[in-house]
């Protein structure tokens, strides 16, 4: 079971960035946690961090070839992008959507997301250990469809 | 630690309710899944389900007086109950709101929560599984803050 | 054949309640009249009045293990239950509604309707006489479905 | 007592025409099983079927001096018609209109009727069947007035 | 100087219809008083009623042959038609609305006007009279121009 | 002159519930005060406190039969119930409107009341005396009727 | 008959002011020109232009001793006062509004009057003639009414 | 303990202005009654009327200097005006806001105030005896803060 | 392979009609282009021009007894007619929406067109060169269903 | 060269108004760094301060006859005044808008300004240091028209 | 005459990509048949494909300095890139828009189109063949033009 | 001192790019009279220009490291970027924004920024020589924190 693993826009800043927000965890911290919790649960991650909205359009597409799922928090793309939605949808693929901070505590143009549509599931305001929970939820669905 | 989980209304039809929106699991079936995880986490639950808008905000209302905290998932009052927004706000509890299906593919009205702003996270589209991810995210935070 | 007829809030006032708009007919005489058509027609009726959001949604629910179709006049609820529109589309029974008074002749909040894309049909502005317009309907459709 | 029944846009192509929205009959059963109740109730009926939106409206105009009553669907103009409301207003007469299908369940435009908020009633979704409880309603009210 | 005078759909009720908004002048009346000017003025009129937007569209059409200016009150067909919007600034002559009622006390769909930005003046809620200021103002114009 | 007080949702949890918003009177202080009041003004009061929609709209309704006004507060119901609105317009008694907190300093859902348009006054603001100033404002209504 | 004329802020710069829109005539030329048709009607006009919004409210308030009807141009505050509008529905006096240019050809927010629905009628875009025909209409009016 | 009154635009027509909607009470027995409150409470007045903006402006601005607190009724720029916000919030004096008719049963565009999110309180279709009330909830409120 | 070619209203002036939009070609020019191109593909076509909106349902109706396919140019009717939406609907045959003119360079209100969700494609801005491309790709498709 | 220089309402409390918002800086001081960089290069400025937007309209209007361009802060009138922005349109001189703090970061209503069409240039945010660089702006704009 | 041709974000996944939406054609197949068009129109095409918004702004940018016109189909883009309407827009040249799918069919966000105004036309939901034809018209303009 | 100049997508046009709008200035003159300016303050400037909303932000993103303040012309990338608007929020650096020309006279979609909440202040439609303006003033605001 092999899962693409995507951060979008400015999340290389966590910890640094706004942390009554987004809390003191960096990027890294967040990965290696989701590595242990991958190696516990016998999945290979793919991870990557990107600012530019087409190289994550792009990792979808040719995500098709390769992954089995994924696990995306898109960022402020969330609320701009009609272009990783439809790679999400081109791709098909199962999917789960995370946010760090609750979004609806936040501005008003931050509560609708482009992306919520084409995913499965939404995990919102649980930090750092949402994506861990998303993982657990991913694998679940995987396997519960073979 | 002590939990409340409310079960909003119409939920006590789950598994007979359009089942290609909202799975075959019945509530039952869930709670049971929830026990089990509440035990192997060690934490104490207090199940309810109401149909009444009232019941509910005097159940969150009471457990000002009992709880650590609440897991919701207020089904069609997601969209409609201001009262519950405040008596969440009024109990001042770490919560976390749920919702079966997925509420972004459904009718706009849908796309709207009077509770997400007051609540801590939101976890959605997961099915009955869900819960227990909020339940295992609710223990995390409430141990953090010990 | 088996039919749930529920008056929602306020309607227990008919006759007293601003007649200008709503007739002069009370409740017990419309029940009456239903009554005699529901003879004519070999149904038998259930009857309830309710104030409470919950207790409509309840009969609702209850009423998939016993009835054949719902009349439904929502009264207020119209305008503003989820819940009693997802206890509707749950129950899967063929339903009507209807309104008394025009509602469209109204204030502009009382043009939608979040229970009519659930029934089968809505029958409006015709006074007492719609629900026996609406016990017709459901009978016919009942029939032709047999 | 003698009615005006008019069938709007579109209606001629009943039976042809999307039966999955508007059902199998065509106009002209619809027409058959109202006159028979017309002449059940004593009543005469004149019926018209037109695409011009000027026609309906010459039509309602001269009812003024013939008719006791109007029975419309006004299918597509319904929804864009500030003119067949005009008309209808200025003729003053006890109208009742119908729609065979549920517009409630379609797209959004098709929620807002320029028409009811002049007419007494608003029969929807019961299909050719809703004419025939129009022309009883309509019967019903026009008694009492005398 | 010749001037074509259309009146819209249901002006030809007008003294019957409501005359509590459109007051009890026919439309013969303010036919005759608009002669009797255009007389004074030394002008040609040629007035027609029509329920049709297709008519009306083609007599403003055809006016662009024969005609100098055109006094239009397009009643119900304001707030809907662009046809007859397109049709005047296709025609490209000096034009003057007219309403008899005073538009902007009624419902708020009657507020916008397509017509009023492709004429020269809008003449709004002063009856029958109305026509008279608009042949004077229209006369004046066209004197002006030439 | 007997008056009926209804106290609406999570209002039984004032002086506890966010007392920044809502000051730190307990409900049972108001009361008290009320009490005290209304002893000095000769009138009758009956207290209600329910967290639900449908026992609100019975204690209106029944109010028909015994009291001479109403002061509400309906809390959170204030922007959802048109049910508790039809109520107070049903029993057609005289009513004033209370709020402890100025709620257009809030979030601006809470700016608008289904509430205000079927009352006599609104009192907004003036924390737990605002219900004092309310039963002299209606006790002189009341007085000026006589 | 004694008819009080205001010039809404700006009107002074008539003439000077972006000619493509308000035309090359000074306040002066039309002021002129209405007392000449004054005259001729052997009425009495007292004319007066204001910047200030409060200068205006009062000579309505005022003209409530003296004056017959109202003939006004808001000029900038149509769209902005209304306080302006609330002091002709106090006046009760009937009143005109005319505006040299013709509005609904220009920005949006000019296409809305908080005066017009507190008015009998509206002359718009023909120009300085335009008070003139407000003149002559009326008088009419107020003609009709002795 | 001195407190400015003020009394927008048009308000020195009341009485006479529309009773229908402002009663008949006249501006000077209103300010008769608040004088004797006011000597009751030992309080000093001082009372203006302005119909215009920038005098009521000047005259918060100035407030801040001798003045312990306002009670306002903006009558029309109640609706309009960011500058008398913009004082009160600037001034930074305990504030209520009084509307003698109840706003909430008018026109749409009366809802909404901008004057509100900037006082204590408000007070809303309580007649002139409206003033008296805010005048008893000042007091209490600046002795409260003593 | 038989197909309708129909032009809305106001299409008869074209060449004369505001060349600056709509360009100098005639409507006789453009069928004439088409005519060649339909020889050209051995196609057979019938074009009908009308003003009024119920002459172009009935084609339309008409159409399913002999046609293949519709072009058809609703101009003025894009954007108000439900009426021609259904027809084209209830005839449910290929069909391409053309436009002489680039819509989306123009007012808002002709940025929606009714007709498109209905149709299999739109050809807009290109002249009337549009309805040549449309013949193209309407033959193309029905060979390619063929 | 000389320059017309205009603070709106409230601005004669700078430095005592809300210091958080609109900082320290009384309005003379502000005036007195705007004429230090004036005398350097080499304009002569006229200040005035008003609450009255009569008054603020009535300046710019005479400006036409005496300046070379206009710096405003419009203050509250930014967001409700059609009429200065008529005036500035009138006067047709160079213009340039400023605020003080940065109201995008404030109430949605302060982000819309009537003003801005109107002028050349606008700068927002930058204290009292932003009069300094829209004289600085104006006065390069004037000399390059030269 | 040199032309290029850009395929917006995830256009390279054509052929794979939910085919029911957009066919089974894949982007090499379609760019062969615009080749071969080409060839026989005797044009040189430039094609693209990119999930970059800043890499389409980039080509359309150096196309000012060797292009005669572009075809652009910009996908996801089309409803979120003011970047790429101003790249279009600043290039100035000749420019079609093609959609492969129809757009109108599918969700309300994608109805709108940021590069329709900058366009000289727009060919939607005519699958791949629409480049052809989009290629036909832009060689037939660019061919007008010299 | 240092400070970021980021010029967004297209202004690498400027000068060639529609003139009327943007005027005739290059954006390497532009650079040119800054690096003047910058030399004259005694400040560092690192100038980048960039088609790609992600170079940006990874620039914003890497300048928290290194700069003291950011100018950016965010150009069509204002109006839709978040993930720029949340960049500047995380740097938390001193921040203004620039537009070359007034983006408030053109289409509404210009109006909205979604950078203007996130920055200290904002300069528009004061053509290149708005860029000098802003960093006069960031030294200044740097100046004064020091």
């Amino acid at each position: 079971m092999r899962i693409l693993v995507i951060h979008g826009p400015n999340l290389n800043l966590l910890g640094r960035r706004e942390p009554e927000i987004y809390g003191r965890e960096s990027l890294e911290e967040i990965n290696e946690m989701l590595r242990r919790k991958a190696e516990e649960l016998g999945v290979e991650l793919r991870i990557i961090q990107s600012n530019y909205e087409g190289e994550i359009v792009t990792a979808i597409g040719e995500a098709m070839d390769w992954a089995d799922g994924i696990i995306i928090n898109p960022a402020a793309y969330t609320h701009t992008s009609v272009a990783i939605r439809d790679a999400l949808a081109a791709a098909g693929l199962p999917a789960i959507e995370v946010h760090i901070s609750n979004i609806f505590k936040r501005e008003p143009f931050r509560h609708h997301s482009y992306i919520s549509p084409v995913v499965d599931g939404v995990i919102t305001g649980l930090g750092g250990y949402g994506y861990v929970l998303a993982l657990e939820a991913l694998v679940r669905r995987l396997s519960d469809k073979t």
